[in-house]
């Protein structure tokens, strides 16, 4: 219960002004609201980023729970004072075994791990070169860092290469390895190729495509031969294919030495709890034990955008288990994604602000769980619902 | 295992600077390397945030357990696409109406609910005055905002009135409710003035306030009678009183709609983990019906604080569960520290960059569950290892 009524003593409202803001959202129809679900929701789910289906698997949740009967519900602390439990070092470990990587580092989010990765490498007088398909966290890493920015045009190789060598002194490339509105991979190879020539490091946030690309999911960079590789450092989460909550940074050890002296989001925020870095880890030992569910959700990003383009709606190439689809405006795709709701099947929608080319989409994930039913069943949903013109999108 | 060997390809390392500022590190004695703990550590913890000894708490543990079984390990999504449950409403439901405010929004960790306040409520244009002594995510928070940032003296209301007449158009005043490095609180009822007589908005970070402040552990800003009050806000962990992860921020309504609009640490960061909620949410419940704990971690603090003073240490009357110890240097903090835990001891040890004033010290976090026993334990062991020169601090 508030100790003060709304019209108790102060004169004016200082938070007048939201009003203005949310009138001019409710106008352009774009005011998001929370849709708390159920435990037992009967929506077929292709919204979530539960890749491998392993949230709810009995292991990960039981991986979590022992972790919160041994070590208590939080880590007490942050990892410098009491946060850090034989439990985080044991999942730094062996995420780092997995991924290819020397060292790792995990922190409370994918958020925290990208904004610790691009401050404590970026710094002044340095330059981060930044897609600008980039993920919201990578944005903020890159404003935190104060070294100077360019953003460079997205998945071009050659466009980051000029910028790189634009500048002299220390400098990075900073890229999601899939991009997380469209499901488009970036080009890790020319990025790299662009980084060698200058000799600059590339971070790589591999939300979405640990779990998923690579051999038996082991992530892009490990595709792409980048694992490990000098001037490399992969940013992860735990929230993804790991069906858990959290985040990662990978790379030479004295990196993670580094964050651990420097990075912001590290030092002073608490540790990971317990039971998310045991849920984490034990979905990484299930994956590890069956790798071919990472090819299982590439195959069903490529069987439902299949379908969907042949029927005439407009998808990229899923690269790896995102499969976008454009819708002809943002209030066409709010009704498109109720409406497939409506008909029992949970799927995202993006709107502006969080698309950075303002084309508003479906957004559809392709989980390795997913029965050939399901799949048509989902197929059938999108089609039946979907809005005037989406068939003649380009 | 890495995919590369450290000598190949690259033909010099771009981590190279990294090497300088690890010498210049140890030669300034500022190494700060991880300890993981055993989950059976033998030591006697004074070291955590776990100020009402919740974390291990049966009840504690159970909710976390409970909520993910019932729900999974992760929410699997950001909070406006699959990652609410009932169980994250419920959560926010229960801490707004314990602390006295309309509404709440729980994030996933502490740092990302002040990012996202402060950024929400600041913005291009507005004027943020800063106390000097905040927590690292309150000046990253401003750094994020756009907005124009005053650093404003330590706990002073008269130079935060100042500062705040200076500017005109929308102002907010940002400050922790007990600073955690020396424990101290800031002075609300100054601040909520200098607030009201400008119609600035007041955001109070009450990490170190909740659970040891106000009737049964409402808070700083319940003990001060600004629960709910127009203009204020609130920011908390989950992770400190509750003995679990997450942050949440607290305040009208319409606030917490803008936040769910527009704060990226929100949007675009997937939803606390359910066995984090449920976890937090168990120990709010057992702290609803047992109040009296958060007097006791008071009632600790204050005899510590007073043994140790009597024995001639240098510390600062705590106003909540945190006591904080002078030390000689930051080498002197660091034995003092080692020898403690050599002696059956965990106290934090804080140094530069984390203290905002260069003071090094043991920090100390006073635990309703300390028994009589364990505090004269942990007086005289701090007492026996104290470095020369300790006694004599101002």
């Amino acid at each position: 219960m508030p100790q003060h009524s709304r019209e108790a003593d102060a004169p004016a409202d200082v938070f007048a002004w939201i009003d203005e803001a949310e009138r001019a959202r409710e106008q352009a129809g774009l005011v998001r609201t929370l849709r708390p679900r159920s435990a037992a929701s009967p929506l077929l789910d292709l919204a979530s980023n539960d890749y491998l289906g392993l949230s709810r698997h009995p292991e990960t949740v039981r991986g979590a729970c022992a972790a919160a009967e041994e070590w208590g519900a939080g880590a007490t602390g942050a990892r410098l004072v009491t946060g850090t439990t034989a439990l985080h070092a044991e999942l730094e470990q062996e995420l780092a075994d997995f991924c290819g990587f020397e060292a790792a580092l995990v922190l409370s989010s994918g958020y925290a791990a990208n904004l610790a990765a691009v401050t404590a490498l970026g710094g002044r007088g340095a330059l981060v070169a930044s897609d600008s398909g980039n993920h919201a966290s990578i944005v903020d890493g890159c404003r935190l860092s104060r070294a100077e920015t360019a953003v460079v045009p997205h998945a071009d190789p050659e466009a980051a290469r000029k910028t790189l060598a634009a500048h002299t002194g220390r400098a990075l490339l900073v890229t999601d390895s899939v991009f997380s509105v469209d499901g488009d991979a970036a080009p890790l190879a020319g990025y790299a190729e662009a980084c060698r020539a200058r000799g600059a490091a590339l971070v790589v946030d591999d939300a979405h495509g640990l779990g998923v690309l690579g051999e038996g999911g082991r992530g892009a960079l490990h595709a792409a031969g980048l694992a490990g590789a000098p001037g490399v450092v992969a940013t992860l989460t735990l929230s993804k294919s790991l069906g858990s909550q959290g985040g990662a940074v990978l790379g030479p050890a004295k990196v993670i030495r580094h964050l651990v002296n420097t990075a912001r989001t590290f030092i002073f925020d608490t540790g990971l709890a317990p039971a998310a870095a045991g849920g984490a880890l034990a979905a990484l030992r299930l994956l590890r034990r069956e790798p071919e569910r990472a090819a299982r959700a590439r195959e069903v990003a490529a069987l439902l955008h299949g379908r969907l383009t042949a029927a005439g709606l407009a998808s990229a190439r899923p690269d790896a288990a995102v499969v976008s689809v454009r819708a002809p405006s943002a209030a066409a795709a709010l009704r498109w994604a109720a409406d497939c709701r409506e008909a029992g099947l949970s799927v995202g929608c993006f709107r502006p602000p969080s698309v950075p080319d303002g084309v508003s989409r479906l957004r559809l994930t392709a989980r390795a769980d997913l029965t050939g039913e399901e799949i048509g069943r989902a197929v059938a949903v999108i089609l039946r619902t979907a809005p005037a013109g989406a068939a003649d999108l380009p």
